[in-house]
């Protein structure tokens, strides 16, 4: 069941490093396209950097609307998410080909993706420079959703193996999310 | 063994979203934190992104020298990398304290943390609204290394669990990186 995380629990969602799908929507359309550029960027109100080449549908989406949505996909996903990173939304309807079941989203258009471990709804806080000159984009997470077989007590305890956030490394070879390890005091 | 990553490939060490160690030095001081908002910017030249808190002396020291080390902490390592993130480098020496050997950077001040799987050395592109507005910093990496008993063929390919990167969670819980899994065409 997805739950609702708390604005400063947010940024736990993604502390890990997990590759991610972003979606966007403007004017009708729709995309969807995998990142392993993004990152949290600040706790309270929680925001989040990521990397949107210039040349992309998503680009052109997330600049008409300034809205999108940050998905983790799990292990049961790797070959969905590997393959919205490689075609462009410009020549197909990614959803329909990949058979992408989604839900609406409560804060912004861009849908959120089924089966995903998370969901962070975003708003673009403009900054044309950054957006220019490295194609970085700053958001703020207006709303956040966790799977709660796997979000326990404001932390990632996967429910399974097909559950885990999945890390990509290159060209479709990604490494899963492993156990857990403790740090003890020094 | 220590090996050289070719730029083009140097955004593949850190692809996965591992947590790091960034050493900075300036005026014979020097520091060392742990840090899980890092994430790669551009291929080629490699860029990273690294969020550097405004209150923390590694800020400091990196704004007086413009120069960084982002290395990439082993499994082995994850009590010092909770320890370095706990402390300030203003009230102790954590190098000493924690008896982290170093080996001296090639073109950077800021030293090498020996035992980990990967370092990039960077150099500061100075974008001051980002650093003051979101703590973000932007550099580029003018030479990384890999320990060539993980790195195989441009990939990791991590030799023991010990070896594995890690990825923070919250509060000294961290996942290790674990299986690969490579993505079926779809």
């Amino acid at each position: 069941m997805r739950i609702s995380v708390e604005p400063r629990h947010t940024y736990k969602l993604i502390n890990h490093g997990p590759t991610t799908l972003i979606t966007s929507a403007a004017g009708g359309k729709r995309n969807v396209m995998a990142a392993a550029w993004v990152m949290a960027l600040d706790i309270n109100p929680p925001k989040v950097a990521a990397v949107i080449a210039e040349d992309t549908y998503t680009r052109e989406l997330v600049d008409a609307s300034g809205e999108l949505v940050v998905a983790l996909p799990t292990r049961a996903m790797v070959d969905v998410t590997y393959a919205v990173g490689s075609v462009s939304g410009r020549e197909i309807d990614k959803f329909e080909k990949y058979a992408l079941k989604t839900s609406p989203a409560t804060k912004v258009a861009p849908p959120l993706v089924e089966g995903c471990a998370a969901w962070l709804e975003c708003r673009v806080i403009r900054e044309p420079h950054h957006e220019k000159a490295y194609d970085l984009f700053v958001a703020e997470v207006v709303a956040a959703w966790a799977d709660d077989a796997s979000w326990k007590n404001n932390s990632w305890q996967f429910a399974n193996d097909d559950a885990r956030t999945i890390h990509h490394l290159a060209r479709g070879d990604f490494l899963v999310s492993g156990p857990h390890v403790k740090a003890k005091a020094l």
